[in-house]
């Protein structure tokens, strides 16, 4: 086997490439200059060295706390809980997000094993109990597995006089947040259903 | 931008990989083990190094002359003609054609400023006064410069003893061979009309 089609198996490993997308890759890479490929290779060989997680919201970051964690200019008492790190990359774009972000690093689903404790649910409410929170906002998928999440999230918020709301649909159900449009994910974010109101009497 | 950003806006540079597919990767990447990410980068970095032209056929190889152009098991009197070095894998990948290759590094395109002598043409002429050949297959893309270069290519062979044949219509007209299946690719392999025919009186 030769380095072309090392190279290519090595891509096709990649989920979403194909061989024959793979291929096209090696052969574009092959044709190009050598600087940007070695640029290209330094990035990926130091990719994992430079990212960390934020030990505060749990997303990917090179400093810690993170950019977002930070910032003083966002609204600091409201919590975005999202599933996957990548997640607040697309919850960014739309432009309509100014508060925090928790991730949760996945969904509760039992036939995988994964409950509450195999998410990062305390360090949610560690970090309600510290800073001041007024609403939680679920952005989970609108899959079975995001709609349990939410539903045992917003139990455990029930108690706290805290307003849980809810990205509205607008997704497509059983979708995943990362195909959809940013006008779609705008607009559930806008039209986001409480499920539970904190009342102040 | 950090680390993560920057290897998707790199991984976007390549054609066909849109900013999500970019994203998409890069996280993947970021969440595997290291040890592969170091091979890939490894694998970049010195794709251009390993791989050569082949002196004879033009086609990418590790050693020169190319595997191909050096097994003697293959049929040495038939030569197969292509645009690009790639599209001898997809040949190959018909399981068909036990000839040799000559890649012509692309098709005569005058709009581009590309005729016959920045092409490949010599080195082929010069192939079959040195080597005794019987046919060349020409495998250009079935595409108007595809066609084109067909035709110079037959014109300039009609006055040597060869028989000079086009892969047979089956692919797509205006599509690529990179695209059609292996199927597809090898029944016009196998349906070839010839263009001229070398009478033996």
């Amino acid at each position: 086997m030769d380095a072309l089609e090392s190279l290519t198996k090595a891509l096709s490993r990649i989920p979403g490439l194909g061989l024959k997308s793979a291929s096209r890759i090696a052969y574009y890479l092959l044709d190009r200059d050598q600087v940007l490929n070695e640029q290209l290779a330094q990035q990926i060989r130091e990719l994992k060295n430079r990212i960390q997680y934020c030990s505060i919201c749990g997303r990917f970051t090179e400093t810690d706390p993170c950019a977002i964690c930070n910032d003083p200019n966002r609204q600091r008492t409201v919590i975005c809980v999202v599933e996957r790190a990548k997640d607040v990359q697309n919850m960014e774009a739309t432009g309509e997000y100014r508060g925090l972000y928790h991730v949760l690093g996945g969904v509760i689903s039992p036939i995988d094993g994964i409950g509450p404790q195999q998410l990062r649910f305390q360090e949610l409410f560690d970090r309600i109990e510290k800073e001041p929170c007024e609403e939680v906002i679920i952005a989970t998928n609108p899959t079975v597995e995001g709609d349990t999440t939410a539903l045992y999230l917003a139990d455990e918020l029930k108690s706290r006089k805290i307003t849980v709301s809810r990205l509205a649909s607008g997704l497509p159900v059983g979708g995943d947040l990362e195909y959809a449009d940013r006008l779609t994910l705008a607009r559930s974010l806008r039209g986001r259903i409480a499920i539970s109101q904190h009342k102040t009497d």
